[in-house]
């Protein structure tokens, strides 16, 4: 197939060898058509009849503070000059759908927007075009409690979601728990994950029917509400992992998980970052079902006790395990006391446990803050590169220590966690932009930890996505010609390429 | 949307109130192109052309009992009078890659074929073509044990890979389980699943990536060997359950599941089936984590008891659950408390467990052969219409009883039993096709029980997919903007329609 040339041809510009800086086309170019989008005033154009069409002065902005917002990421590792043109509130299917053909008509690129807490660029606008925040689209629409399913809007938010439920009593949650301020529809389009994966896997195995706003406006549902089908193609999980490059989602119906009668929270510490990831590898391999299993070094540790979310108590400054347990009383008991042999068989120390559920709760989410107590302690002008690989079990110790040995190397503040009981871990570096050569130096460290987990058979994006920050790394990933069949899809669902340009692939050029 | 209207019209034809035999396409006529096979003497050309590229006079027959075998099946619900025109036997992926070039310069359909055990018609031949048969493709590629995956060929049987898993001792088992003599390739094609599914879901859920053969003959890998990643579109998920219509796979890795240091089998009578669907949909909203819960019916308890296969021992023919726990001995023992509990307050019996290990494999591989041990029950010259629905939790008791009533009205031989922790059954009857009216009658029953479960939210298929016979259904349970959608994929891959056309969706006329 060739696939391992062209490959090394990529890992080779990818790394630094070539760089032309524009954006590249490997695919045969006479199958896919160039698009050509709205000039400035047919875009303007549209805005205007989007005004019109909705009745509502207010569901279109061109407030530049607001176009910045939607256009630019603090946190993300990459962002681009360009901005949206606009920015849509729509409040209804309906409304989103009559944007869409609008958009269609002019050819103004759609960029579908929820909780904005993406770190690839997944929200960037290259292209301009109309940014669509699901702001408005916050309800929880209906509640199936015996089904144990809900059919939300795109911008609830997971853990308002599961304050609810609880709120109501159902005995259920949702259990899939990336970001703190991520939304459901965000959550769709990156296929996201966190913490709880290990245990009861990624946003793909939690949507049960997607309500979906095609290219042109077309509203599909992809399936009725059995948990379990074998009917016709899988679209659910075409969309879900698809960046709104495919279409905009405006419902979901969701699975719901029943709460476990009983939690532990513990934490174990390693001399080294790889025993502790050998020993998580091991755990994986005994088959004990641990709850989630994520890894921190011991950088990240003293963010969180600096941080002084779990004061007056503070964690060894080392690499360390972070083990949640559920099931029953009987089942988290005999769990806890796999693992901790486990541990101690890679030369792990005792485990600490959180002494109630409040201090679980601070604990657990110190760890889901982490990326964000990183960013609290950057200094004027600092910026954050987080980024994230998966890689078969095997090979886990070895790239988180040749890849944390290479970014401590950098000289930086920089660390290592990740959800290690699904082989993904994600490195974050703080640097300074001002200084010549650091983002430089960052960005190649960063890649050379995505091209070492693709020669481990790895992923280049565990949970994140591909965004507009890792396209040549799918290239070297999949190969040129499996990029041409997400071409294809792409094209005959999308034929103007307007549906959030420039992420995932190249638009043709 | 107007989904709703098109529906009840479909299900008004469907149901019997306007038949035109005709194969129909509801789709935009301009947009999908009508495809034109080979004449029968092109398909001769192509046949000495595959001979000749694959240097062997065996890849190709064309011997008449071979191509019945390969185009009719007496346990599949749906026949047709057409035949593939011959079968090929690759024994590699470059093979398969010169057989679809070549069938894709003719217009010759290609149709995937490996244990040949689907009940839908999926692997019938209704524009001929050539029938790709997997059985020289039936090696363990590669077993990462650490990774715990493994890589194999399509024709590797699952209960055979798990033989070989155990005699490696590996500790590790592939957990889908569908009928006993279904193998990788068409599980991979349905999208199967099996009494596992409850606690391991389906084989979309254990796919790391597929090596497929694309209409024209072009090779790809849709993935790395990451257990997770959000790289790019979901393609193992597209091509799980697109019953060979987009590609043909010639290699699959799969996830390994630890094997549980406990099992336990146990099963427990109802009164009524109603009684039984109740305590099922009970144990799933109480959360309590079975290995598998399936329900059968006092007709197929009555089958396991003729059949003999757990002699002496009898159990009662009663509407019955068979429960299978899993886990550590802790784990298992509380899990039966709860279940039992369940059990009792829906007004059934004490547990009954299987005495030993070989007590647990004869009683739940009584389970597994039901099908066949019915098919053993038939007289000369009647057939069986076996066929699998699903629908939300808080329906099953009411289709369960409905239907069951409705099938036991007809006077045959026919019971209902299933996967019902996921909301998915079947019902199976025997009839005498040489009897007037009688499939007819059998037909309208199934066809009642299909529409039942779409006005119910549910599916017309949790596992044995479209096929032939249910593409109508499709159209009643998405819609035809959904199905259009499925097209555009469809043709974007396979713009000539050549990939098993006919399936899941009626190739534009």
């Amino acid at each position: 197939m060739g696939a391992s040339a062209v490959a090394a041809g990529a890992v080779a510009r990818w790394q630094g060898k070539e760089k032309s800086g524009k954006l590249r086309d490997y695919s045969n170019p006479q199958k896919f058509v160039q698009p050509k989008y709205a000039s400035i005033r047919d875009m303007e154009a549209a805005i205007q009849e989007i005004r019109q069409a909705t009745g509502d002065e207010d569901t279109i902005s061109t407030d530049s503070e607001d176009l910045h917002r939607h256009g630019y990421s603090e946190w993300s590792s990459t962002n681009i000059d360009g901005l949206p043109v606009a920015v849509a509130y729509p409040k209804t299917t309906a409304e989103v759908s009559q944007i869409a053909k609008i958009c269609y008509k002019y050819r103004v690129p759609i960029i579908p927007f929820s909780g904005g807490s993406s770190l690839e660029g997944n929200f960037s606008a290259p292209f301009g075009g109309v940014s669509v925040d699901f702001a408005f689209m916050d309800q929880i629409l209906q509640l199936h409690q015996e089904d144990m399913d809900i059919v939300v809007q795109p911008s609830v938010s997971w853990m308002e979601l599961n304050d609810e439920l609880a709120k109501r009593q159902t005995g259920l949650f949702f259990p899939v728990d990336p970001g703190p301020s991520a939304k459901i529809g965000g959550m769709v389009g990156t296929n996201c994950s966190g913490t709880n994966a290990v245990r009861y896997g990624t946003m793909k195995d939690w949507v049960i029917n997607l309500t979906v706003v095609l290219a042109d406006g077309t509203v599909i549902k992809t399936k009725r509400r059995p948990r379990k089908t074998s009917a016709g193609y899988n679209l659910n999980s075409l969309f879900v992992g698809s960046e709104g490059t495919l279409g905009l989602v405006t419902e979901i119906t969701l699975k719901l998980a029943v709460v476990p009668q009983e939690f532990s929270v513990a934490v174990v510490t390693f001399p080294s970052i790889r025993d502790a990831a050998a020993a998580a590898a091991s755990v994986m391999r005994a088959g004990v079902q641990v709850a989630a299993m994520e890894i921190m070094d011991e950088v990240q540790m003293k963010v969180v006790n600096l941080s002084g979310s779990t004061a007056p108590r503070k964690w060894k400054e080392l690499p360390t395990l972070f083990f949640k347990f559920s099931g029953t009383k009987a089942g988290v008991k005999e769990n806890i006391a796999m693992v901790s042999a486990i541990a101690k068989a890679h030369r792990g120390g005792e485990f600490e446990f959180a002494k109630d559920a409040k201090e679980q709760k601070l604990l657990w989410s110190a760890r889901k803050e982490s990326l964000w107590s990183m960013l609290a302690m950057r200094k004027e002008g600092s910026e954050v590169w987080s980024t994230d690989v998966a890689v078969p079990f095997s090979r886990l110790a070895d790239i988180i220590e040749i890849s944390k040995k290479e970014m401590d190397d950098l000289g930086l503040f920089a660390s290592v966690l990740g959800h290690i009981g699904d082989g993904n871990f994600h490195e974050s570096i703080l640097y300074d932009k001002t200084v010549p050569g650091e983002r430089e130096k960052v960005e190649q460290c960063v890649k050379n930890m995505v091209a070492r987990a693709l020669e481990m058979e790895g992923t280049c994006t565990g949970e994140h996505g591909i965004g507009i920050g890792k396209k040549e790394a799918l290239l070297m990933e999949v190969g040129i010609d499996t990029l041409g069949v997400m071409k294809s899809i792409k094209q005959a669902l999308d034929p103007h390429w307007i549906m959030n340009p420039g992420k995932i692939m190249d638009v043709p050029i």
